[in-house]
């Protein structure tokens, strides 16, 4: 059992949460949380190593993630150690390490009729994780973040994604290569804006659909207002002048999954 | 202008961010930021005193601000004074003390069609700020919390809620309260769960409507269920099996307004 704080693999773990350029350079990420890790492991993420506080995760909901692993990449924690490398809430005493995968546009693999979200950029990686979640939820086929910056192994996009970074496409690329790809693929863009022409419950999304969404602070660019099928708006009628950009996409998503008999 | 970090009314903001216990004693709550303060004072709240740092207020995109306030309850702060006293990321220079408002059922004024979210309980703050975000973007009458421990003044609800909690209605109350309640007004209660037997978008809101959200680990209470008109559910086509309770509030209150045509 590692029970020393000082222990090189508990510092490199928390070197690993921290740094996006550690992530990079090893290849490697953290997952915390046996529902996250069991979500990973079903979407055939290669796991390194687990790290466990049996006392913890005793009152996991998902005792089973560890059947399906190899015992030994599997490493027993004190608590102390456990509470040096956990990040979040509630945490079930599990932490492992997990290689990135490739995402590339040309790795998606679409349905015959899909609907996409695309992410013109992204504030904060809690918002990337809450609308991944939703993604899921909605079964979208993919989700494209045009923002090169943005690192989805963030820890952040995987507590508030709930794991939905490991069940969806999701690819990163620029707007330029995200356009041509949909137009490529005969797929009609709506451009999400508060100075949107139309509701967006006017649209039909029940053909191949992309919906494109800004930030909260800035909006989308006019690259993608103007290069839209039609710029769409959440009608707002109270004081506050936005929506957070998870909610405004699930809104705009269950209305596409609405219209296509969802 | 105030300069110590020891001022003891600097160290008071910072009791009154931290204890809800504080907040009750001294009927008095912090405002970060001058959007919300602006909000809170359209709402008509009393404002009691304004801490500004002139440096960083002066880059606002709220400057009228301050015109409404009495000079003598305005008070400069040095930068690291605001730095104490400031929690938010990207704060713009601004902290009030504001005197809460009472929130009984008997002082709700509804519309002749009124639509209402009910919270039976809240796991989170940032939770309830979100939907109250939400529910101001979408009008709705009123948001019931059930759930008598919930601080409503806690500085993570006026932050995620960017100040949704002073521009609606909000009351809290027992679930026995608000069910008596609702059924004197003659509104239908739909109850969203995730086994509901109906699709939440096959059901009619365009009459008096109350939806209920439980909380995202426990679900509504058979309480709830039990007393619904109908359950309904959001379909969850995905490997995850929940979303965020702002989420679904959202989901289902805008196309709530779907179909009374906003």
């Amino acid at each position: 059992m590692i029970t020393s704080l000082q222990n090189s693999t508990i510092k490199n773990i928390v070197k690993l949460y921290k740094s996006s350029r550690e992530r990079r350079e090893q290849q490697l990420f953290v997952i915390e949380g046996a529902r996250e890790l069991s979500l990973a492991l079903q979407s055939n993420y290669i796991i390194s190593s687990v790290y466990v506080c049996r006392d913890m995760f005793s009152k996991s909901k998902y005792l089973d993630v560890l059947n399906s692993l190899s015992e030994n990449i599997i490493f027993d924690i004190s608590p102390s150690v456990f509470e040096k490398i956990a990040y979040r809430e509630n945490s079930d005493g599990i932490v492992a390490l997990a290689k990135p995968k490739q995402h590339g546009l040309d790795d998606l693999k679409i349905s015959a009729n899909p609907f996409i979200i695309i992410l013109e950029s992204v504030e904060k990686p809690g918002n990337l994780g809450a609308v991944l979640r939703t993604a899921d939820a909605a079964a979208v086929d993919a989700v494209i973040i045009c923002d090169n910056q943005t690192d989805l192994y963030n820890p952040n996009v995987i507590r508030s994604g709930v794991g939905g970074l490991f069940t969806l496409q999701t690819t990163i690329c620029s707007s330029q290569e995200a356009l041509e790809w949909l137009n490529t693929n005969n797929i009609n863009v709506y451009a999400a804006e508060l100075n949107g022409a139309k509701p967006y419950h006017t649209v039909d999304y029940t053909t191949p659909s992309a919906i494109v969404m800004g930030t909260e602070a800035e909006g989308l660019t006019s690259y993608w207002i103007n290069n839209a099928k039609e710029r769409i708006k959440i009608p707002m009628r109270g004081m506050i002048d936005s929506l957070n950009v998870s909610v405004s996409t699930a809104v705009i998503t269950f209305e596409a999954m609405r219209q296509r008999g969802f």
